[in-house]
């Protein structure tokens, strides 16, 4: 059977995502071996969604890595357009960016296009949009990023800045190469079409401040891609460098293995950083897709399958970093030691145990909100 | 013979320009008699550029004074594009302004949209278009607006207030009605798409700052029309009033009796505020378009034609408010008493004295400057 290839745009993700032809179609780098062992120089251990694939692909990375052998650091961007409650999908690039920024001591830029979900979603207000932009700057915050070397950059507070840099851009930015990579039509809004620069703008703003040339390494996920693929091609053009960047794949919805978490969608679907513990154990016992038996017997008999059980792909994916530890949770649940009640409850037990935490720092980040807000 | 119809676009305006046409196709009011007479009933006197239908169509100005009547003022919103220096044909709608803000004391809002001339002129680079903010600042408030009342808004500078607000603009404003309102194409850049919603923004800033809705009256050159046509349509769906605007012809070049004098064109098309008394005097001497016949005695003959004559019309529509001695010029040269040269000499007296004046003041408008910008 042919497989069913999905759509990813930075707008909708669905259906079955094919990787091995999202490389190929966006034009990014798998992470080889010979790269995983280049980063391991740097760091005292490669990190887990390294190691096991979560980061997939790149771009210029093997630049980033020379260029911070010189001497010259890179920094890194990532953002969050609000628009709802945080999940677990979402912390998963920003996790790996917290190791970034802690591994090599660099300074991050955090974008929140507070204007993006209001231009392409057509019954979200202005309004609505903002009551989740303090929200959703908790939950990074209490993520565990550096204050001293964290930057908030928020589209509609810091337009003053960043409006004339993207200018820049858009002058080279056509609407047809637009229409190009995102797939807009004629009926798409003006503020959807310039959308793009504001999104390219934090890929150099922290060289226009300083006033000289520093290298950018943007973490994300995959479905981003085409703002920066649009962004690379300009950014020689007004004499700055083309930024790096590191993709990795989706955390799957709690009732399929593939496509993507989201927030849009019903909140039975994703697991949010505000939920209790019995709302955790309620989803995570009622939808989370099981690659187990029908039976007790059958599944003691023939055991389970791991590579297609959501809970399992939590576990890999972001809450069960110790590889010794992972392994011996799929090699018990495709023997059928391991029953889907019991593998279940292990997630159930990180989760809570991560949002326990998580919470309490979330209560903690709001005297420091203030700190992390770029002050121009 | 049929007459040729111009082109007239925010970006470009050639050929004849058929006025009659533009009101029809632009769907603007003609200014008659019976308004002429309301509006006298506020002022002591009706300028003379509204007597001339210098300023002549408009769009619910009735509105704004039936308004006025019932104590709801409104606010004036103007505004100057930097790309070069001023020339006389810019001061026109502005000196207008200044009278309508005397007349009525109301508030005028200022903007400099600094990023418009970049966007849409390929070889401006931005440095370039911001070396003329301050100047084309220095020019506008040498016209005598005054300082309590008047707001500079710099689109670069202040989109910390704008960008939000041009967003709620561009999510009502497609592609298709921008092609549709501007002939911008598929190469059309995302800045310049976009361009239309920061326009739109001081139509409506006054009553967001406020928080209630203030009438809004923008005096413009016919030219600027369609961005505010678009504004119009899309203000009341976000909950504010459609902004009303009185238009004004425009100034032609020193060599045409038709077309609009420019600063991107030669400067010999031009008589700009910086102007020495001896290149006024150059210019208009050599290149003033005359409406005199070819040789002296034909001229005493047969008189002049003042109607195409470059240098009347620049008394009419700019320098000489006295329509008494406007109406002595006209029969003079039109009887052939007054020659092309003393027309011309006229004229040059009369900008000379002014731009004696206003190169005083504009020396003085430097240490006023920073009272004008208006602080978020």
């Amino acid at each position: 059977m042919a497989k069913e290839v999905g759509k990813v745009t930075p707008w909708e993700v669905s259906g079955a995502i094919d990787y091995d032809r999202l490389v190929k179609d966006f034009g990014v780098q798998k992470i080889d071996d010979a790269l995983l062992k280049r980063i391991g120089k740097h760091t005292k251990d490669v990190h887990f969604m390294l190691r096991r694939n979560v980061f997939f692909a790149h771009r210029d990375l093997k630049w980033i890595l020379d260029e911070y052998d010189k001497g010259n650091k890179f920094y890194l961007y990532t953002g969050r357009a609000p628009s709802g409650p945080i999940h677990i999908g979402h912390i998963q690039p920003w996790l790996f960016t917290k190791w970034l920024q802690d591994t090599f001591g660099v300074e991050l830029w955090f974008q929140f296009p507070d204007e993006e979900k209001f231009l392409f979603k057509q019954n979200l207000s202005w309004e609505d949009g903002q009551k989740y932009l303090e929200e959703n700057m908790l939950d990074i915050i209490a993520l565990g990023f550096d204050p001293k070397k964290t930057h908030f950059i928020i589209d509609s507070r810091h337009a003053g800045l960043m409006y004339q840099e993207a200018c820049k851009v858009a002058k080279h930015l056509t609407f047809s190469m637009i229409r190009g990579a995102f797939g807009l039509n004629e009926q798409s809004n003006a503020g959807m079409i310039f959308y793009t620069s504001m999104q390219s703008v934090p890929a150099f703003l922290p060289s226009v401040l300083k006033g000289k040339e520093i290298p950018c390494l943007i973490p994300h996920a995959i479905d981003q891609d085409p703002h920066f693929r649009l962004t690379r091609d300009i950014l020689p053009k007004l004499g700055h460098y083309k930024p790096a960047s590191i993709q990795c794949v989706f955390l799957p919805p709690l009732q399929r293995t593939e496509g993507k978490m989201s927030a849009s969608g019903t909140s039975e679907q994703a697991i949010f950083l505000t939920d209790t513990p019995k709302e955790v154990e309620r989803k995570i016992n009622k939808y989370a897709f099981s690659g187990g038996r029908n039976t007790l017997e059958e599944h003691r008999k023939l055991g389970g399958n791991p590579d297609v059980d959501v809970s399992f792909q939590y576990l890999r994916m972001l809450f069960e970093p110790d590889d010794k530890k992972l392994k011996k949770i799929y090699d018990d649940y495709k023997s059928g030691k391991l029953l889907s009640g019991e593998l279940k409850k292990i997630l159930i037990e990180k989760v809570n145990t991560f949002l326990k935490e998580h919470q309490k720092k979330r209560e903690k980040a709001k005297k420091d909100l203030s700190k992390f807000i770029y002050k121009n």
